[in-house]
């Protein structure tokens, strides 16, 4: 009988009471967002047209260091949280390895994924400011379940742009959105002009996070009392998920351990962003010194292949432009399973992170290797991954194997951060041998980059 | 801020260590199981070329009260379990009613049900017992895809027999079984006698549990090494199943709450048996006296419509005889939705208890209000219900109308034993519109009665 448990779950009343705010610690600021019509850094009042006050609010402020959690919000947390922080005994025993891996599984709601910390602040903002409806996007499909459930908590009509080739692979994604009352539109679509000038282009296109970002908030902004919301990359997503990691560091002190690797997939950045905040916070301010890992997509290598230069954060080019790494948001990645993970940037917080180095390290893994991994996982641990989450669950087998040739007891931490159960066709084209893997060229790289803006005086030759 | 939390999540240590065996507590015992070969009633040794000696043991064993859950069956519980015991704090406010509603969930784990529970246990007893395959049925795919995993677990080869409208409603099921290594076989299939013989019939059948069940029997028996397991209907999935009654208690008192009615969906009785195993216990020893409701759908009404006569557990009349409610083996039920309830028996102890007044009341409900409840359900709770367990909510959702009505503060339970992520399907058809009820006619269900077995000095006339 071990004394650390299977899987730990906190108590109600351990559920954070304010989110954390990374920004406030870090030695220097990710560069400001500039205003794509001014090409002046962005102010908070720039932001109103396309966010709630206090979003806006929450995307510009560096200086809060902890930020409330309204009670409307936490009392739905409270349904669904807190989440478990499991200890890997089966894969660790299958593996062979002396390190302990431990991961916070935040599947374990409708949703599938941790989007739901954030749609439920959002959707509570935008009801609070009196909104009549809500734009978004999804690519897997989870970040629209989770908005779309939180919308009809609190009766909010949504319309969710569903990238193309996410529509198309996860048809009962769709469903579960209808079922909780959302409008789901596949993108690009011929109700925007984001969307008609992308089909003009190439009728044929499986589409891209950044295209639905682009219909989204074309939208939005067209729309009388409607606001548009994102469920990963912003700052103040990003502030919203530290409930991950403020819950990760509560259930570690109660067991006392402390992770020396911490692993997360990285797509917009919302989970890994969210992990690791509160460690990342201890090495901010030497109070420890944890490895940080983003895993990513080799089809969609922002972080290990992109550059690190203002651009887009949507393909139609109407959003702020943000300071990040990039491939450049005219970059059309190809129809990976990890859908989630199919976008052309990553946050602006955590690129300042890895370009300054406290985010010590990013891998780019192939999806051949990452449903291998899922399914191993599956196997020995019960839990049918996400593909999203798997890209962690690859580095954290690759890390605990070296641990065992190595011989050393690391522990190691990794985001779960959902469940594959809309996937499956991914999984069977796995299973039979028929999936493949696709590497971007350096010409499709360069063909991204040449899609950066330039910005007089700052960016003139990306 | 209220004093019960929304999810009641016992710790590890508080999983039971032993199950309850009912049996031991009844006032009068089913009638014994007869051998359809020799016409008597069926002693253990005749269950051995079927079930591993264990299970046959336990399927007999009426007066071993607490059976000791074996250490690796336990380790595998602590995975997945304990489950929360909810308050369904949003729907009682949006149903206005002054009862209080807690719901046991048992969907959190990637077979998405309680099938997990028995399907451990019967696994670890044929790896126990140096099985080197097994044999079994899936209805809506929750009992194939649990003892896939536990299969996988173990190690121990598995093929499932598929009822066919399943297998093509639910495609991704298969994927999720395959992915844990299990080979999938839509049934009625031309790899057995039984199929052959039921094709030969009706090559357009959709399909039945009690088919499929055949199927698999027959396999197993001409198999060397291999058993067959079930994953409902018996006494030993009812002792396994008990660990969820009996976590239930255990969290309720300790936010000193007992229910005053206590529902479940009833298939073939897993479910509900486990969830009131010790409620019941306390009503059959004067403890208390709960009121019991079994929900099953108008589409296969075994205990509102059936006889309670002896019949075969199968379409293919292989197993022991059971004295059961039973729409008869040859009944076929229309195409419901809730895959996991089209079985024409009910577990004989439930179907005891029913007989004897101790299971108060059973209703049938039709499909399409199962579906209305299903979706108000997610709506304010936020999780996507299995048709099945929306048989329990629909009643759930009356009984708490009733108490509006009356007044009455009245404390229900009631099993919430899974999530309807593929089930899509299912839900999109209501969502459009295009959901029927299917109401077997009493031609129907004269024609299953004729199928019921003749036995010489018991049951002469069905």
């Amino acid at each position: 009988m071990s004394k650390i448990p299977y899987r730990l779950y906190l108590t109600e009343d351990q559920i954070p009471r304010q989110w954390y705010n990374l920004r406030a610690d870090m030695k220097e600021l990710p560069d400001p967002m500039i205003n794509p019509v001014t090409m002046k850094p962005a102010v908070e009042e720039d932001l109103y047209p396309v966010f709630c006050r206090e979003l806006a609010h929450q995307e510009m402020d560096a200086e809060t260091r902890c930020v409330d959690i309204p009670d409307e919000v936490l009392n739905i947390y409270k349904i669904y949280r807190p989440s478990p922080l499991v200890r890997a005994y089966n894969l660790e025993k299958a593996l062979g390895t002396p390190a302990k891996i431990y991961y916070k599984f935040e599947g374990n709601n409708t949703s599938g994924s941790h989007k739901l910390n954030s749609a439920v602040a959002q959707a509570y903002y935008a009801k609070h400011e009196g909104m009549t409806s809500l734009m978004t996007e999804t690519g897997a499909g989870q970040w629209g379940t989770a908005l779309a459930e939180a919308c009809s908590y609190f009766g909010i009509p949504l319309t969710v742009f569903m990238v193309k080739v996410s529509y198309q692979q996860k048809p009962y994604r769709k469903d579960v959105m209808r079922t909780f009352g959302a409008d789901v539109i596949p993108s690009p679509s011929d109700l925007t002009n984001a969307g008609r000038a992308i089909l003009a282009k190439d009728p044929n296109t499986t589409g891209s996070l950044g295209c639905a970002i682009s219909e989204a908030v074309e939208r939005a902004v067209t729309t009388e009392g409607c606001r548009y919301v994102l469920g990963s990359v912003l700052n103040q997503v990003l502030l919203h998920q530290s409930v991950i990691g403020l819950e990760c560091e509560t259930a570690m002190k109660l067991i006392g351990e402390y992770p020396d690797v911490v692993i997360g997939c990285a797509g917009g950045g919302s989970n890994l962003g969210g992990l690791i905040a509160p460690f990342m916070r201890d090495k901010l301010t030497g109070k420890a010194n944890p490895h940080f890992i983003a895993v990513e997509p080799a089809s969609c290598p922002s972080l290990t292949r992109g550059k690190y230069a203002y651009d887009f954060c949507d393909t139609g080019k109407v959003t702020p432009m943000a300071k990040m790494y990039t491939l450049g948001s005219g970059f059309i990645p190809s129809a990976n399973h990890a859908g989630g993970l199919r976008y052309h940037g990553m946050s602006p917080i955590l690129s300042k992170l890895y370009h300054d180095g406290y985010l010590d390290e990013a891998r780019s893994v192939e999806q051949s290797k990452v449903f291998e991994a899922a399914v191993y996982f599956a196997k020995h641990e019960t839990i049918l991954p996400a593909p999203e989450s798997a890209h962690a669950i690859r580095v954290a087998m690759d890390e605990a194997v070296r641990c065992r040739e190595s011989g050393e007891a690391k522990t190691i931490l990794f985001g779960l951060t959902g469940t594959g159960y809309f996937d499956m066709a991914a999984y069977s084209s796995y299973l039979d041998g028929s999936m493949t893997d696709t590497i971007p060229t350096d010409e499709a790289l360069q063909r991204g980059f040449d899609s950066l803006p330039k910005i007089p005086g700052v960016q003139e030759e990306p």
